[in-house]
């Protein structure tokens, strides 16, 4: 990855983020019942993400039909199916902060959090049919299998990796970590944004493995340096528990990779501290941990692993999207793919 | 009420049961990821139920076109959303048993039970998605309306019934607890499998108010049966966990009606108890409840409530369907409106 992301990428997502936020706003307005349903449906939304799922699926069309807004409808879809993620993943994943701020389900307990993740994932599946006019009934069909195809594989991810905890597996490989990273992560994040602004933009269909690689590598880039961000990252400005991941036992490449790498008494601890629960583990436990990653620079690995994923995602984004007219919406797709490690 | 159900409606239960388990096993079977999804989302559709909702829809559709294969789709898509609100739900209540058994976040913990839920939701969507040849697109796109209301239906009056244990909220009247049950239980357990099967078989949209009052009427009278059921039933057969409600706070018309009822000191007692969470009320507060309940005459007033509404669901449904061809479908929607206060 050579190009330098300068603040193209930043300043589109602001204005991606902007054009998706008020239609957004539509979805996560005031009504009843309000006080345990509908100002929890519009917590997480309000909290300002960064807006990139929306931001791909906007940037694709724009860069392929020179009109952002045909893809507004998947766009604000996938952006609340991503809440609804959040929601119910915060609950799985005991995880405490969420953007800064304490997650639903510490705020309004487990009950009212479960339900409202439910809000969300209808809200999304009316977003697409809303759009239904606009973008024609047998192009909303084939965006609703995919909507539905991505929605299967992060729940499959997702239980793949509680599995993982549950077990206490121990003899993961990076193929491993990949797989269930495609599954969780890329299907819904960055492949289904890829493949929704191309199908509105085209309106024509795509065959079942278009832009699914582009979106693996970038979406693998991501989730990587989310991890990383996990455990080198200010916590402030990244919004979650710094070392929660470590709390939780999840099973990062950068856990994998200590697994395969530690001496044998080293990873006999490491494999009975990963076993404890959460309130279990102390933080000289988690500074244990943190200090054999450091030794045996299974961050470092991690951090190339990314950097090669990136790499390989901008080429495959030149190989797609390079014989397109320029665009500041191109311009975006490519810097992404560097901007995805650089982020903070 | 005057007709005697005899044997007509379980017989005919286990009909329809059997036609619709064996679509539902397409959904349902063994696959990928299995120890921490599939076999989860097997689980409560293996334990059993009635297939009441997914009964409503195919007698409705046989009623009034002779061909109740038309609306298996819907038919099995409810019954999959409600193995997804079941599975949510007993997380939700804190429920134990479901079905005889112990309910899924007891045997799998809340992250994957709550991940099951999801893919079952989804599993929902799927099934409708899968019948859009025989029924055609529009119908297709009708019915899929038609669930997301029913849902979201349900996803708000659960919020709602959530929000009034949150609350201790003691000033409930049998108008709040009818408009909860209409949006929690009647869409998605009556209204929807009535309207389904009705536009399965004529292949036209219906009206925004078709059906929903008999479905309200015989919806309503099954949820006041139920939460009577969980009283007086026989817990093996009943499946729950006798007095379940009470350890939860539950807002049956059954407490509303003692809250109206009781003596100052008696009803301050109550909403104290009330308010305790579930683990901090003894066994003797609920024998307490209990007694009260029976010294206001709670429970006989809750039937009295339950056989007028399933009296009037008869009458909507006489005139709703008496037009038709006289059919053992027709015959068995008449004779659920007194079976849902017989059953056991």
């Amino acid at each position: 990855v050579t190009a330098a992301p300068a603040r193209l990428v930043p300043d589109l997502l602001d204005e991606y983020g902007k054009t998706a936020r008020v239609e957004l706003a539509s979805y996560t307005r005031v009504r009843q019942p309000f006080r345990h349903l509908y100002k929890l449906v519009a917590d997480y939304p309000e909290r300002g993400g960064r807006m990139l799922r929306p931001s791909i699926c906007l940037a694709t069309a724009g860069a392929m039909c020179g009109n952002r807004s045909v893809a507004i409808g998947p766009a604000i879809a996938i952006e609340l199916l991503h809440n609804a993620f959040l929601v119910h993943d915060d609950i799985e994943d005991e995880s405490e902060l969420r953007r800064g701020v304490q997650t639903l389900h510490e705020l309004h307990g487990i009950p009212l959090a479960v339900n409202t993740g439910d809000a969300l994932c209808l809200l999304a599946l009316q977003a697409l049919s809303d759009h239904r006019v606009e973008l024609g009934w047998s192009l909303t069909r084939l965006l609703e299998a995919d909507f539905r195809r991505a929605a299967f594989e992060s729940v499959e991810g997702q239980a793949i990796e509680l599995g993982w905890r549950r077990d206490n597996a121990v003899h993961l490989t990076i193929q491993d970590y990949l797989e269930m990273t495609l599954k969780k992560t890329c299907w819904y994040s960055t492949i289904f944004p890829l493949r929704a602004g191309a199908m509105a933009a085209t309106r024509k269909p795509l065959g079942p493995s278009d832009l699914v690689e582009l979106g693996f590598l970038l979406g693998a880039a991501f989730q990587i340096q989310d991890d990383l961000l996990n455990l080198v990252g200010d916590e402030e400005r990244y919004g979650k528990e710094r070392d929660g991941d470590l709390y939780e036992g999840k099973r990062t490449l950068i856990v994998i990779h200590l697994l395969q790498n530690a001496g044998a008494a080293d990873r006999a601890e490491l494999v009975n501290l990963l076993a404890l629960p959460r309130e279990k583990k102390t933080a000289a436990d988690v500074a244990w941990i943190r200090a054999r990653m450091d030794e045996h620079r299974s961050i470092e690995y991690a951090r190339a692993v990314a950097h090669s994923l990136a790499g390989a995602a901008l080429y495959e984004c030149r190989k797609t999207f390079g014989h397109l007219d320029s665009s500041i919406d191109r311009d975006f797709l490519e810097q992404l793919c560097a901007w995805v490690l650089q982020r903070s």
